[in-house]
């Protein structure tokens, strides 16, 4: 017999979706995943999927709580937004329940909106960043990485870059890709990218540098890659306040993904730069919003 | 019987090619223009497609001057780069003949190679530019816009800046194009980026923010692209130098474009901002560097 299940989380990402069987306390007993993201979904398929995923699981009556997309205009659907500040309590207090015959709830995302003006948004990400129960930064490296403050347990601040969507693009759609090989194989040339983010304040202009290095010789085929990769992140992390970067900061993500920022927020001066189990982030998130709910 | 032909100007971009019958002191007295660009062609091809194009104008035996990517590694013959200072007499000792029976040079591009290192290239741009015959900055907006600035009718230093391609790779390459029209039609939209452009020094944060004013209702479908663009333009000016910037700046390219860097120019402060004609000036910087090389 495994550990009774407390909980049943769910992670509905746009591209993919991830259940977990959760114990009292937030561990993680037993996880599933399943490229059905809530991209591709209308907001009728998600019980369908979720029952496909989990159905065994979901058989025993345990509670579930859904954080990510499935909260989105065009999710299952549609949660509100909690604004910042948003601690635990705060994002519990706008659990919505889709269908009132079922113990399941969806996660609010969380907005921004400094002096009452939106300017960032995230879903997902608030419930992993209070998983970690820390203060300073959290950054969510990714297609859309999230930089998110904590002070004292709740969420106060939200930036979104669009890192790795742009890094995509320029692959995809530009004379930059040409020729273009995978990142992940020139540490040196990743770092002298990192170094020109750090201190050219001009991406467009940055950008041309990965072709007058080529052009110059000082950067091969396969350092190109892992020289725009270090650029773009550079520049991502030059765009944040310094004073932030020099306290505690916890990165949640891919694992590869969290060394390459780790590397660079060191270039920067980042002092106290951890990184984390997003996985185990995400469940003791759920875990804390669930019994902050009861 | 029309002017003499003095001189036949070429100027031989990557996507297409532009032969200018020029009168002695630079006037430009017949065009055509042809979609064969120097990327699409091998070396062998060139002379070729410049007789098909201006046969007639060849054979009365004028002397020819081809500006442009026909001097590239990839072109008709490579044409080492002049570096900078680089004036009229400067390029003129660079040309370099393909073929010693015709009475035809190219003009080499100019390098930007501050203590040695290069850091940046143009073909084509140096001559435009020298065809201004001014001193302060001149900038050709486009696909890949290029800051060229002239002192004591020298060019002293360039920077590329890829806007023009980022524009079109965020659009095709990333979900900021979804449903995105063409811009040109929302001058408060643009306004409104070029004002985040300016402010914003974290480009890949601010694009994030194409997203969230349409998710706030602040921004329609037809707005996007305005803002997009207004976004991008108004960081590439943020990267630059202000004092440069107070100072005489001369556009050159595309009218509607420049119409929308001159309005971008002015929000940064610029006082002193002209919009030229870019084939007057194409053939203005031929006709002198040709008359610095007899």
């Amino acid at each position: 017999m495994t550990a009774a299940t407390a909980l049943i989380g769910v992670d509905w990402g746009s591209s993919n979706l991830r259940v977990l069987r959760i114990a009292a306390g937030g561990a993680v007993v037993e996880r599933r995943a399943d490229p059905r993201g809530a991209a591709g979904l209308a907001s009728g398929d998600f019980p369908g999927v979720l029952e496909a995923v989990a159905g065994d699981w979901l058989a025993d009556g345990a509670p579930v709580l859904v954080c990510g997309m499935a909260g989105a205009r065009q999710g299952w659907v549609e949660v509100p937004y909690c604004p910042c500040p948003a601690g635990v309590a705060d994002i519990a207090a706008g659990l919505v329940r889709p269908d009132p015959a079922r113990p399941l709830a969806i996660v609010p995302g969380v907005a921004f909106n400094p002096g009452g003006v939106l300017t960032d948004v995230m879903r997902g990400e608030e419930t992993q960043a209070l998983g970690l129960a820390v203060d300073g930064l959290v950054v969510a490296p990714g297609t859309h990485s999230k930089w998110i403050a904590l002070d004292a347990g709740r969420i106060v601040a939200v930036q979104t870059c669009m890192t790795g969507e742009l890094f995509s693009a320029l692959r995809k759609a530009t004379m930059l890709g040409v020729g273009m090989g995978d990142p992940g194989g020139d540490t040196d040339a990743f770092r002298r990218g990192v170094g020109r983010g750090l201190e050219d304040r001009n991406l467009g202009a940055a950008l041309f540098s990965v072709r007058v290095e080529g052009l110059a010789g000082r950067l091969g085929p396969t350092g190109a890659a892992d020289y725009l990769s270090g650029l773009l992140i550079g520049a991502e992390i030059a765009g944040q306040d310094p004073d932030r970067l020099s306290g505690p900061l916890t990165l949640i993500g891919d694992a590869a993904l969290s060394a390459r920022y780790r590397e660079a927020l060191e270039m920067a001066g980042g002092r106290d730069v951890r990184v984390a189990d997003v996985e185990q982030a995400t469940a003791a998130g759920l875990w804390r919003i669930w019994e902050a709910g009861q």
